[in-house]
């Protein structure tokens, strides 16, 4: 079942070692059938080197298994619960790509310092807060994802694609498997040349508004006039 | 028409993510035929690995598509306005390359700190100051060239064959588009030392003028005897 | 002899520069038959490309060398004292990798910053008291490791399977040769994150002790539930 | 003539390359046949994937061009008095490799934080003062070659086979071509982790000299004991 999405969330995968993103088996993207209610997501601690379409596995919105001869992503009750949020969102990704962990470690959200930023993530990519102990000692990644949902809340969930939850690293999301990769490849590269920016300027501001503005409206919505749309 | 050029102007592109300067669609090489008054640039949003020389885009000086099945790049303006005030450029190229980004989102310029940079750049590669709300509300691609050809002004162009944008990333050029993909790639190891200089010394000045005349006149110049001329 | 675990042991040498955890012959791997009481090592100082299986060489634990053509590592004394102290280790690895050398070479332990490191070692990878003048003087190598099982000393030994020697390197362990150097990298991508972490924000402190404990918990021992157990 | 010397200077300019040495033309190796009293090394800025083994040029101790078709190295004065003072020396290299170049730009030599530097490099490898403008103005290549020598004056060549020059970057020697290289290599991985080393504990001392003797004396001189020797 589901095999054409199982393909793409499969390709989606091997692209995360493929744009360094990770190490040994750090990273786990997932896709979503709308439709049919029904989610495909990388197998628990399967090297990416013998993966296989097939292994991907398939599960619904209540975290029953539906499909697959492996154990999902450890990190899977985390998916689940931004697929019940944001029905905007087709496909997630969680790596510990170097960059954004080390933000993630720091505590700290990545201020908008440029266009490239402006260009995919509208304002701050947040970081979350900690979990208490009690949400780390029951349904720890239910509650990561929990945490993630109050994090974004009051803003567009499209707008700012990705997070970073403190002390573990980054989630991206995206329209599909592919733009949720796509995603996390911008925020490893924004993560890195925010942390050079402020070693070169440890007094230095976000971007001008006005600047995030026209980059991000040039890119998306209505007035978008970037590429061949 | 112009199929020598759209090759070199291709090749120059495709250049970019050979030398590490782009992710995804993050840059754009063009280059001028002065005879005809016409220059070649990257269509907007094409990745790379899909681009072909058939679908550079052949440009007029005012800003009509003269023959192109995609849209140019949304920098055209800014490469337009580099083209008209300044006769002894032939090539163009913008990037969001990493170090040479975090000096432009520091919103700075890189003094010359030795002979690396003494060899290409004769003095600071400057940063332009920030464009006004005015001015990115209206014509912002135009503007960022006017913007550029300020801070420009008062020096001979190609001694300096480069510049930072504020918040945003660099534009070098040259007298072709290789010799301008050329630059783009001395500007970012360039970008590289100069931050690991200020790291290992905070205090530290720039080189020595006389060592700065030196380097850049072996190389430029009529008394150069750098290479094989 | 031990014609199987020469292969092994060959193979986790080979991984070390494909891991770029290696410049030249700066790395060592050995790994030990408990059976027969001897244990196979790389020879001293020979290139990674022209290494073979066959010139691992064989030493028991007395430090006899039992069988091969070249001189075994000359770090093979260190190797022997921690085989010697802890039946649990079957394999150890010694490199000079750029992070964890940087750690070691300013005399700091890395604190433990996030879940990537919680995953694998359980709170911080030490660093080793330096040698005193006497140690270096006489028996250097079997001093390293004397002073490694000092430092280890009461904890329980694979769970921090690794740690720096001050002004040298790091040295890592495992169940065995694959193990060991799986150990390496994610030490070597720590050590990365971590000198970000602090760059980003000086006042870090280590991640909770809860969610230090869930992650190692996650993947280790009885209540683990990460990957296909 | 001198053909087997041409082919090993040529492999000792393309593993320069191969090492991420260098950029573009920035980089030069030469070696002398001592019993001719000729040297042979590249030619000025000429690509390093048109370099043929045949375009080495061959120069005399007194600065003549003796056989080749290309301009040699502009930087071939400092070569040959390096040549000319030190009879030890049989290969050099200059380059602006990234990490050495950036201390070099910062005009500080590199202390010794460990085992890898003193592996190599007994003591600090130094940064040689500044040039004067009157030594700018006139033979500036050859009076970088003599502040060299005043630099390295009252030690062993040989034990220190590396130099930063201030504001330009590092040369390295050997006992041959390969040896050269082969000490630029590690020349630039100690001036990376030195940098690291500095930045995670700015109040870092140098490593104990006893740690330094026991490790350049393990592998250089009568007592070494590293290898197969």
């Amino acid at each position: 079942m589901l095999e054409e999405l199982k393909q793409k969330v499969y390709e989606a995968n091997m692209a995360l070692p493929k744009y360094n993103l990770v190490t040994f088996t750090w990273g786990n993207v997932s896709a979503i059938d709308r439709e049919k209610g029904l989610f495909v997501i990388k197998p628990s601690g399967v090297d990416y080197d013998k993966l296989l379409p097939s292994d991907m596995v398939v599960m619904d919105l209540n975290g029953n298994k539906i499909e697959g001869g492996y154990n999902p992503s450890s990190d899977t009750p985390t998916h689940m619960e931004l697929y019940k949020a944001y029905p905007e969102i087709g496909g997630i990704v969680h790596t510990h790509s170097p960059w954004a962990t080390s933000w993630a470690q720091a505590g700290r959200g990545i201020p908008c310092y440029g266009t490239t930023h402006a260009d995919y993530f509208y304002g701050e990519i947040p970081c979350a807060r900690s979990l208490t102990p009690e949400e780390i000692n029951s349904a720890y990644e239910k509650n990561t994802g929990l945490v993630i949902i109050e994090t974004v809340s009051a803003k567009n969930v499209m707008s700012v694609p990705g997070i970073l939850c403190n002390n573990h690293g980054p989630f991206t999301w995206g329209t599909d498997a592919a733009n949720a990769v796509h995603n996390a490849v911008v925020l490893e590269e924004i993560a890195k040349m925010s942390y050079r920016t402020e070693t070169l300027n440890p007094a230095i501001k976000p971007a001008p508004q006005v600047l995030q503005d026209k980059h991000y409206l040039r890119k998306h919505g209505t007035g978008a006039y970037y590429g061949q749309k």
